[in-house]
C-alpha cells in the first residue's frame, strides 16, 4: 500500500499546481478540479469518485472520517499528501477553511438521446448562466428532484470551480452533467420526443401546468433570459407569475420552482 | 438648488467614508449602506427613499438614467458627488463595476403585531441566516410573491451589506425588514394567529399543504437549520420532499417553495 507523502513547503511544486486549479484556465488544460471538506468527499466517494489526489492536515487523520478517506484513497492507488496548517492554508479556501480536499478529474457527460430519452427522465438546460452559486444550487436541486442530467449551453460559468462546486453540497458527483454548443442544443431541443419547456418574460402560460415526458426544461442566463433561438424551438413558454414590480426571480430559485412543478408529483415524504 | 460636488482626490474624506461602509461595524454605527447601479437606484426612488448622497462618474450624467438621478437628488436636497473615474474604482465594487451609486439610511420595521396580524398576510423569518447572497434572494422573492415582511431572527448577516442589497435587486427598498431577539420572535410565534410553518427535517408532513391565514413561515439558518426552540413554537412543521441523498436544499430554493406553496394561489399573470 503507498503512504502518505508529507510536505511543509509552501514552494513545493504539487502544491503550487494544487493552487493553480484556482485558475479557469488550469482546470482547463488539466481536466481536475478540487472539492474541499469531509462532506463532500464523502459524497464523491460514495458516487464512486477516486480522487487523484487527497491533501489533508498533518495530525487530523490520526481517526474519524478524514482517516477514512485517506485509507480509501491509499487503497485505491491515489496520491495522498500530508500538510502542515501552513500548506493547507495556502491550498484552502480562505472564507471557509477545511482540514482536507481532493484533487478530482471532470466528468463531463454526453448528450441525452434526444428523441429516445426514457419518459421519466426530467432534464434541465441551462443557457449562458453566469453565476456559479446559481449553477451549483441548481444542479443540487436537480439532484433532489431526481433529475437525469443539466446541460449547459454556450458559454457559461465553470460547474467545476471551488464556487459552483461547493454550492453543490456534493451533487456534482451525483448529476451529469453535459456541455453543449448553441446550435446543436437547439437541434436537441428540435428531436425531443416530450415538451421543451422555456420560461420566458413574454410567455402568456402559467407555469402550473403539465407537461408531456420527457421534459426538457430550458433556463436563461441571470440577466438576458432565453435567447430567442432558444424560445423559437421550445414546445411551451411559460412564466412564473409575480407581485410587485419585479420582472424576474433569482435564477436558482426560478429553476427550483420549475423543478417541483413538474418532478414534484413524483416526491414523497 | 444645490450642484453636484467635484471630487477627483482618493484620499477625500468623503470618499473615504464611503468606502468605510464596506464594514459591518461602520454600517452599524452611521445607520447608512450602499445600493450600486441605476437599477437599484430607480427602484429606490421609485419606492420613495433619497440618498443621503448620490455618487456618479464624471461624464455619465449629460442625459439618460443617471442625470434623472442625480436631479432626484439635488431636488431632495442630497449630496451629490461627482468622481473620477478612479475614486469611483475605488467606491464600487470590484467584481460588477457600475457608474453611479447611492448612500442610504437603513429602515429597520417594527415587528408585525402578533394576534392582529392581517388575514391576508405572510410573513417570513430567517433564523441565523448566514449567507448574503441568500438573505438577499429571499428578499426578492418575498417581494415577487407579496409578502408583508422579512424578520431576521438572532444574529443574521447583514441585509445591507453590500452582497445581500445586490441579490435583493432592489427589493430591499419594498419589502419592511424587522430584527428581532430569538426570545422575542419565540414570543411573536405564540401569539400568532394563524399557522406558524417551520420546515424541518424530522418533520412528517409534506409542505404541500394548506395553512392558516395569516401565515408567518420561519426557516432555520443554512447549517443547523431550525433550533429547536423555534421549531416547538411552530403550529405545523412541514418537510419538502427530496430523491437522492440529500438531506437539505439551499436554503433560498426551500424558501422560495415554500412562499410559491402558500401565496402562489394569489399569483396570477
Amino acid at each position: 500500500m503507498n503512504a502518505p507523502k508529507i510536505i511543509t513547503s509552501l514552494t513545493n511544486d504539487r502544491v503550487k499546481a494544487i493552487r493553480a486549479l484556482e485558475m479557469r484556465k488550469v482546470r482547463k488544460e488539466t481536466g481536475l478540479f478540487v472539492a474541499e471538506g469531509a462532506s463532500l468527499l464523502i459524497t464523491a466517494r460514495d458516487n464512486g469518485f477516486v480522487p487523484e489526489t487527497l491533501v489533508y492536515q498533518s495530525g487530523t487523520a490520526e481517526s474519524g472520517i478524514t482517516r477514512g478517506l485517506v485509507t480509501h484513497a491509499l487503497n485505491a492507488g491515489a496520491e495522498v499528501l500530508e500538510v502542515s496548517e501552513a500548506v493547507l492554508g495556502k491550498l484552502a479556501s480562505k472564507d471557509n477553511p477545511q482540514t482536507v480536499l481532493g484533487v478530482f478529474r471532470q466528468r463531463f457527460a454526453e448528450p441525452p438521446p434526444a428523441p429516445k430519452v426514457n419518459a421519466g427522465e426530467t432534464w434541465v438546460a441551462l443557457e449562458e448562466i453566469r453565476d456559479p452559486g446559481n449553477l451549483g444550487t441548481i444542479v443540487r436541486t436537480a439532484d433532489a428532484t431526481g433529475c437525469a442530467g443539466v446541460i449547459l449551453v454556450g458559454t457559461t460559468c465553470d460547474p467545476y470551480s471551488l464556487d459552483a462546486v461547493r454550492a453543490t453540497m456534493g451533487s456534482i458527483f451525483a448529476v451529469p452533467i453535459v456541455k453543449m454548443e448553441r446550435s446543436a442544443f437547439i437541434s436537441l431541443q428540435r428531436a425531443w420526443a416530450g415538451d421543451v419547456i422555456g420560461t420566458h418574460l413574454t410567455a402568456r402560460e402559467d407555469f402550473r401546468s403539465l407537461y408531456r415526458e420527457p421534459q426538457l426544461i430550458v433556463m436563461g442566463g441571470e440577466g438576458p433570459g432565453l435567447s430567442s433561438e432558444a424560445a423559437a424551438s421550445c414546445t411551451k413558454l411559460v412564466k412564473i407569475p409575480m407581485a410587485g414590480k419585479l420582472d424576474s426571480l433569482n435564477l436558482a430559485v426560478a429553476t427550483g420552482l420549475m423543478l417541483y412543478q413538474i418532478r414534484g408529483p413524483q416526491l414523497k415524504l
